[in-house]
């Protein structure tokens, strides 16, 4: 990266190391910064080596940048506000990825009118996580929208991953505990059979705090349910697995 | 337990000892013996202290023995199999708890003509884990009715645990890791919301091979999820947790 970084910035933006094969990436507090579920989903989700890979919801496109480093498919991210998807926009080009990643600005529940069903060989998805219930939404709009079912509900996000990846695809999500009976039954009841969960504690002894699974469309019922991933030892230390995902080069699936 | 033991056995049958409470239990190789998936429902489980609660496919009795420890809650057990309910019952009168425990002789399908609806306040269940697949079972017919699904299916199962127990009820399960999204969707189904899961790995590192879940019915989804549950140590020792749930006396939910 040789260019002025000063020149891809708008106000309160800042341009941050992703810390593993050169990758860097503009975020801002003020709008969107990716935080560790995103960096889990990207290693835990199953990707096919070539083909076309989708990430619905992709905020200012973390997850399609670190899947850069471990396929050569095409990526494309979907994002529904202009604001991040223009800075998704401008970090793929920084980091000279225009030829593997393509960003569109659009609302994911539209985007099988213009893909046909079927068009993506996986999909990745780090929807929003709280549902609307009337409660007072104490963030500016843009965090509202990243984080509250306001543009799109949790049915929503499944469907849309039904119509758009392949029969025998693999759909990969990261989400909250809390809603994991009705992750389930919505993606079942949208043919897509739970295979492969993985759940992240803070600690060894504490409750878990975010989910991750993937489902194949079409796929027999079989769920396998990975080792845990505990964040913190009793040191106060990342484990060595968190360790190596954040910071190692090793390839492979989390 | 001061009566002449062998009066109580009939042939192939032993009386182990359940390691807590001084309680001791009928089992035989060639029928029924329990394992460590009934012991840690039973520890898991919410029962409440006092009413009445059911223990489907109840086997030789494990669960209602060890429930006795915890609650002062009338417990009964249902099992389909008369050789088993037979040793249930002996079970029951041979540790002195006939006035606390009642083993019903019959099919958990029906028992709800017999009730009523609601008529439980809790229900535990540690159900036949493998479906009938048409592949031969190579396992004599006591066994094979305790681990397929020959006199109940998953469905029969949650649909009874449906009729059952009270609107708000507990209904607690062990099962394999592989069934989780069907169990998910049909507990659901039937209004039993998974409220709390707990899986248990074999070792830290290994995926797990047992998943206990809890819902209540007509409850709010909002799933936990309980820490891992390590069955050894990397020395190939019993972790602590299990060696409190076999060897200890402190009470408590696992």
């Amino acid at each position: 990266m040789n260019m002025d970084k000063s020149l891809l910035l708008e106000p309160s933006e800042r341009i941050d190391d992703l810390l593993t094969h050169d990758l860097h990436i503009i975020q801002s507090d003020e709008v969107f910064s990716f935080s560790m579920d995103a960096v889990l989903l990207a290693r835990f989700a199953g990707v096919p080596p070539r083909g076309k890979i989708l990430d619905l919801c992709t905020g200012n496109g973390v997850i399609p940048l670190l899947l850069s480093t471990r396929t050569k498919a095409q990526i494309e991210g979907i994002e529904i506000q202009p604001r991040l998807a223009g800075m998704a926009k401008r970090s793929v080009a920084m980091n000279g990825l225009k030829d593997r990643i393509v960003i569109r600005e659009g609302d994911l529940k539209e985007l099988y009118k213009e893909t046909g069903h079927g068009a993506y060989d996986a999909i990745t998805v780090n929807p929003p996580y709280m549902p609307l219930n009337g409660s007072d939404i104490k963030l500016n709009p843009h965090q509202a929208i990243a984080r509250h079912e306001i543009g799109c509900t949790l049915e929503d996000v499944i469907q849309a991953c039904f119509r758009l990846v392949k029969p025998g695809g693999k759909v990969s999500m990261v989400h909250k505990p809390q809603r994991l009976g009705e992750i389930v039954t919505l993606m079942r009841q949208y043919r897509l059979e739970p295979k492969r969960m993985r759940f992240v504690h803070p600690r060894a002894h504490l409750e878990a705090n975010m989910v991750l699974i993937e489902c194949i469309r079409e796929g027999k019922p079989d769920v396998r349910l990975l080792p845990p991933l505990i964040v913190y030892d009793e040191h106060n230390q990342y484990c060595p697995e968190i360790m190596e995902i954040y910071y190692g080069s090793k390839e492979g699936e989390a």
